[in-house]
């Protein structure tokens, strides 16, 4: 795992500091907003979509230029996502990454706006002239972005996992709500590759596959961290999907077999990258570490 | 006026249709969260930003074809601006367009959602392949309608609205609060004409200069209407920027004085429309409606 983790510090690193880079400062009676949208983005967290982004990328040789802007995109899109889920009237929660969460470190007003915000600036990056040099890309990427976020992708599965403590789901309906709530990002994480590099076909259709798997162990790998973790591992508050009656995928399968599916998915993950060779080790390593994760 | 008024239905009539195309339905438990979009979207509404993008892009004879998923997605970013602005945690209004809010109708956690669906939805939209049929185009309108409505736009202006609850602000930095809470949305209605049209130089600066009178002649008469208007006329509570200790164009000019400003921007705004002659009517008159409406 040396390799992965050199590989995620070095890519950590260049994300953060493009994040830096294109979140604005400002002097005016604005400022909270910004100060706001920076306290939430530059607080850490494992970078893990841009590194897909910015590895789904590399198997084409495309350019860090090319690719940095919509990395840190899709960064500000979960960031915001988890911004507006910690809200009170959302997930209400006092803790992320840990550090108070934005609500609690500005105010409400400030932590809606700032998620706004962040949405929105995702956007404009990702169609911003000086990121990938051609149109058609850019415009492909917007899309995507937004199909992936919208109703029909992560803010829907959000939707159904608020309807869900109310509910007794089943798999079925467990699978669909991961796979907007998280597994829709995860997808456009890997799928940018293909679109920067103006790929279709095999290969897109492969990185499409692998992020399935990826997303679904993801997913299932947090729900047993829920379960299993530690508070202070974590960064944020554990058992809280338990507490809200939500059913888990540790609930529906039980732990043994969620173990056993969530190593499965990161084989067949591994498995879809074939046609990539070595060029794709960096992405088999970050499938493995996804199930093997502490935090 | 009745040119006006005509025009205006016509218009209207077909950007509902759009608008009621373009957002999905849905049968499974995230259905919630696209009635409340389709609640918030179709409760009626003047259609302004819409109409200023078709009637710009009329003046070049962009087919409707290629504006109206542009006229579409403004009106979801500004219906997104009024959902969360209505929030308890923003400014706590029960009552929009005569109906309930939408945290009022549904809740907060949906009306959040909703909010955050309507404005990736409108990215969706304006980058999505079957509108305009050059993904440059598609790109640069999506850069704009983001800049327009995120930190530096829209969102930085209301953010600065939500400070100017504590302190007392000059008319400076009211215009400066005002160019992007209200003024950043209508600069890129107006805009979008000549970038749908893939002109630039005078023509797009003529537009920009018509949009910000307009857009402030818009706020002066929003501030005087707040003033004097009724809560049966506006559909919407009345004298809330008093209470809140909240300056207005009309307490640091007067009465009259912000009246008489409202009406010069009007002079403005149709005097830099001149190079368009006749074909720019519509947006004359539509200038002399925004200080003379009602609501």
């Amino acid at each position: 795992m040396s390799r992965l983790k050199e590989a995620l510090r070095v890519s950590t690193e260049k994300v953060n500091a493009a994040l830096d880079g294109y979140i604005p400062h400002s002097t005016d009676t604005d400022r909270r907003l910004f100060d706001a949208m920076r306290y939430s983005t530059l607080a850490g967290g494992k970078r893990l979509r841009p590194f897909l982004v910015l590895n789904s990328a590399a198997l084409f040789d495309v350019p860090l230029d090319w690719s940095m802007s919509s990395a840190a995109a899709i960064e500000m899109v979960h960031t915001y996502s988890l911004v507006h889920d910690d809200l009170p009237a959302m997930d209400d929660d006092d803790l992320r990454r840990g550090q108070p969460t934005c609500h609690k470190k500005f105010d409400e007003a400030t932590a809606i706006l700032a998620g706004d915000s962040l949405l929105t600036l995702a956007f404009e990056l990702i169609a911003a002239p000086d990121g990938h040099p051609e149109p058609a890309v850019r415009a492909e990427m917007t899309h995507r972005l937004a199909t992936a976020a919208g109703g029909r992708g992560m803010a829907g599965g959000q939707m159904m996992d608020l309807a869900a403590e109310d509910s007794a789901l089943d798999l079925d309906a467990v699978i669909r709500l991961q796979r907007g709530k998280t597994g829709a990002l995860f997808r456009f994480s890997c799928e940018a590759g293909a679109i920067l590099a103006q790929r279709g076909g095999a290969e897109r259709d492969a990185l499409t596959r692998y992020a399935d798997h990826v997303g679904l162990a993801f997913q299932i790998t947090d729900d047993l961290l829920d379960l299993e973790g530690t508070e202070a591992d974590l960064g944020k508050a554990v058992g809280k999907d338990a507490a809200a009656g939500k059913a888990t995928f540790v609930d529906l399968l039980g732990l043994e077999e969620a173990r056993r599916r969530a190593g499965q998915l990161v084989d067949d993950a591994i498995a879809v990258l074939q046609p990539f060779g070595d060029k794709a080790d960096l992405l088999r390593d970050v499938a493995r570490y996804i199930v093997a994760r502490k935090n």
